[in-house]
């Protein structure tokens, strides 16, 4: 019940990489069917040299400097779509007209016009599609999802979400170019937004259910930077810093906020929620603890006991939560690639007749959509509906 | 140099509480030429039997059942204003044409136009005034705004503040009566924005300056409540909850929220700052604590070396650290009341020629307007400036 | 109902002062028969400028140069000793034959041999008698001693304190005189043993019964200093870190340690114990927290879901933990001088009828014993049973 | 300059595979000139099904049921010994004679004196050998080794270290067979001695130099169990819980314990080191965290402000820690296979002209001693020179 499943690789960059290694290592721990193969991997040919090193590291069979034509082969089963954000549409599109099964990294598009037609292409060739919102798949943001599904929550009050770092703080950072691309507007298409809330969003409406209003603040704390590429000072584009408040169609209230020029933290994506029977608490740069409020049993309703309450720290490496089983034993932490290889993981599974994949290009547009509005707030000054 | 302070105590609930052990403490810790005595309390006839119990408790010399007669008397130097917050502006005005010191709870109006009758009466009348913000002096948070003046965070980016607590969740909590009045507008005024936010607010401007504009949201999570006194269900008039976005005058973003929908949370007040050199976060919940990220020094702006940044837990209990030597030892923490206790300490220092006590009323009328700003700014669902 | 209780004190310096605050605090926040009245204070007469100070700090109505005859006057109804420790034996028979009330610091005595008459003397005398190990009415560590009753632990397999500090480090700090008397063994009898393991002993036997057999090793890291009184250079005769294996009568295992060697711990005193149920932790440098593992119910033996289980930050500020309805409200944390309050208000109480105090004089000697017998195994290098 | 090195795998269970994972992946992230090839694995005959499974699944070329024949042949480069401990030394000493290199869990052996054979089996073959204590590599222990040789502790005055956890509490489980023969002393040599403790013993010795004199005491708790192959109850040999009290060589005071009877704790291997200029905590449940109390500059000797000190949570995720920029950004954790990758990269590069590799078999044969003697001073119930 083995199968081979041909990999081509566009990108050969940070994503790239990580993937890389994910295809290679899930059947390590995860049994599936399908067998991945890396076939082949594009870069530019202007970075030649350093595609070579790639495919070599990784052990691809081959390489391609024309990403079309990696595409189109016929060894190729899948396209996993890791190149900077303004040439995944055309990727997308290209790879489900050949009838690829399609991965691709987010921010899944530039805008949610591309997004649409992205969508459009990958249904109407009826490939299996999903999109790399990889951090759904931290064990203790699975179980998150599932102590909020279990009902230990209860009626939701309040989500807060805040995704901060401060990598890109000082007036000499350069935009553009290999390594900060995701600074320059043309090829990111925004800053933080695209970048960072796009995480928060994804994981918001999937734990908490669609945002219905907004009302943002974009900022860019550093107006010009030279290009990294040309050398020539301009304008910056991006958003370094947005905020906005938002109300769920469950009628809680939502915080959200990502910025860059948070010193001192450095992977600092945070989600509390907040309900009637508990809370729960999460911190991105402590991936292993889910922190939980329990308040009240969800079947009876019973309180627990007045001086026996307070903050739980789950060590969320018990062979009973999400993904554990299948690494190590209780107290053996994973870090920040097995996010991937969980995805993939579950990915394979559901073209083995596993449960459908989540998020596929469909529901990675409506965060695309929500990010898109929350700019657009952030440029009307006003509040809107998503 | 002794000389003895004659004090009216006016309301004998929480507040008087925590004011009356301030005012038998603050010289066995901070020794002051003002020797407060404690003259008389007022509490409603309705209330007597609880009234004799407080003067018993704390040793009045006298009760009064007529406030207005109390803060006349000849022996009163200092009217200390703990009623509800629906009596404040008429008692502080009393208390001012009657030529008395002034201390006043917070939130110190039920809006700012009252805030403004009460600053003219203070002004007029010439006399020392004091608002009771309690939490500025919490060693913690004056060492966040030492800190912060030192140049230690730098050009600021960002400023957080959440204000959450749990207490009033649930469907069977009365609102109005005795212990509950603050879930009552009418007594309240507001709910969080006035009685949470209020501290949030006062702080923020202090430590970060102005704010210039906000977008908020208000929510009321549960309608209909019985009232405490009648029985009868009545709509709820106060705010659950609020959320606002802010702009500092300094170009910084701020993001405020404020429940008490928050499961979990007790005291749950946060503030961080960002700056170019540095961050500050600091938990009421923890209130010894003061976690400081270094990353440059103020004076010679140079980078600590990359290997050993990190968040550190300052244990704010050095003989170094404000307000603390003339509390216990290093490693001793102190309380909630000691708050209080150094508000009188700087406000008889400055009766005896010390610095200037902040916050006044003139302060507190600023954070009362900056309340009722992001009240309005709920209510019309816009941006609007301060 | 209400009797005055006339205090001498014996002692103006840092003990004079938590004692001195404590019966002034007592009952405004609990109420009890008893009222404590500052009778007279006891200090040399080398330090009588000290003396007055402290005497019209605290409001004494009177002040002796001699403490025998403080003691012996007709007007007291309590001695409180609050001397170094080389004085507590002979105040504390004195009182007793003068049929006084007994209060006295920990460590009770300079050896078990002194305690010993001390014991029979305030038996003799039949006077009701209290020695302070305060730390026991840290409401968490109330708390810790509460669950364990309630069967939470279960069957005990490990205990361990740890009581670390770091403020004689340095050998330039000099040893005796007014304020480092704990560094002279003439004067405070031994190092950290009587003064901070004292602490951890009284703790542990009292939440997990008596230690059955030690071994231990005590060391001296700076061997000699100058007197602070004399200037001249002298062997240090105290421990300066003491640490020490336990078996407990229970079967399970002790591990203690102190020090004042421990860079950056103030005031670490932390206490773990691990049974067949449940886990409990404590740091007295977050004195507010108490960490509960939740493994089965006492009751039922049921396991709690293997997904939910984690370290629980208790945050003891909850109405229904020990102590806590006496002071704010939950979430408003209460500090060191707190502990000296909850002393005096058990111990008041047990003399209106309440439950016997604890610890008394022959509990505290047991402490002595176990301290002297730690000491003893260290000299020997060799098991010895307690 | 690419080279292959043919690797044996002795064992197939769960530390052959941390190895097998470790080989595969050690290329991806640190470039060597040794390419690692499985080239075969060995298992017992009657556990064929599963080293067919596991031949699988990390793809070895070959299977052995004959460990022997396995070392001996040609195609191998290198032999990896992950069986029980039992079979450590025939398995290193044939493997010696046969000239691979060889590699080594630990603990290295029974005991001490298997070990010196062991030792002088590779010595006299003169083939480069390593003992896998993995946990030398976690990056915040890297760094804290690195901390205190870069003089940020200074002279030391204790060393702490303990290694708990829970997963052998209750009556019912049982010893020995496939999953549980770490219970089973003749198969495993010694209980949590050999398998905590030796860790927290390299590391100290590593960190802190030489163990002069111990005293210690084991326990085991159930005295009796079912052997998981016969079913018979049987006398448990192992210890479950063991402490000791140690003297280093440099002066400094140690304190050591490991149990499996701590509940909630699931791999709590905690270090801290307290000296003159600083102190260094570190706990392997957070293991992406290193604690450091800065009080003094190595080369000034001069102290942090006063008001700055505190306990500093370095995330030890950024491109100057150790390992960590051949991993992910700043920000982005690892686990715990991790550690395997960089000892085989250390390994590695030491056969490619890099820095000797340590801990090799004669540093693990001087943890054995230590080992030994700790439970030789538990059996006496006396004080041991190591």
């Amino acid at each position: 019940m083995s199968k081979e499943l041909r990999i081509a690789m566009l990108g050969c960059g940070f994503m790239g990489r990580t993937h890389s290694n994910a295809w290679l290592q899930v059947n390590h721990f995860f049994p599936r069917e399908h067998k991945p193969v890396l076939k082949g991997c594009y870069g530019r040919q202007e970075d030649l040299k350093k595609l070579k090193d790639f495919q070599a590291k990784w052990g691809y069979e081959s390489l391609e400097t024309d990403w079309r034509k990696l595409v189109e082969r016929d060894d190729i089963d899948l396209v996993d779509v890791c190149t900077p954000n303004f040439m995944h549409k055309d990727c997308v599109i290209a790879a489900a007209e050949a009838g690829k099964i399609v991965v691709c990294e987010k921010p899944m598009a530039m805008n949610s016009a591309e997004a649409q037609q992205m969508v459009d292409a990958v249904e109407k060739a009826g490939v299996a599609n999903m999109v790399s919102f990889n951090y759904r798949r931290v064990p203790a943001i699975s179980l998150f999802k599932q102590l909020v599904d279990e009902g230990r929550v209860g009626r939701p009050f309040h989500y807060r979400a805040v995704y901060n770092q401060d990598y890109t703080i000082g007036q000499d950072v350069p935009q553009g170019g290999m390594s900060l691309w995701r600074l320059d507007s043309k090829v990111a298409g925004s800053g933080v937004t695209g970048d960072l809330l796009a995480h928060s969003i994804d994981t918001a409406e999937w734990i908490n259910g669609p945002i219905k209003r907004v009302v943002a603040h974009a900022e860019t704390f550093i107006k010009e930077r030279k290009h990294a590429d040309t050398g020539k000072v301009e304008k910056v584009g991006i958003d370094d810093a947005c905020m906005f408040l938002a109300i769920f169609e469950n009628g809680s209230l939502g915080t959200f906020e990502s910025t860059r020029y948070a010193r001192g933290r450095k992977n600092y994506s945070t989600m509390e929620m907040n309900g009637e029977r508990g809370g729960l608490y999460f911190d991105l740069e402590d991936p292993h603890i889910l922190q939980f409020f329990r308040y009240a049993d969800p079947e009876t309703g019973k309180k627990i006991e007045d001086h026996l309450t307070g903050w739980q720290r789950i060590h969320v490496t018990n062979f009973e939560h999400p993904y554990m089983k299948n690494w190590w034993v209780p107290g053996c932490t994973i870090g920040y690639e097995h996010t991937f290889i969980h995805g993939f993981a579950d990915f394979l599974a559901s073209l083995e007749g596993g449960p459908a994949f989540q998020p596929n290009m469909r529901t990675a547009m409506r965060t695309q959509q929500v990010c898109e509005r929350v700019l657009e707030s952030a440029k009307q000054g006003a509040w809107i509906d998503i």
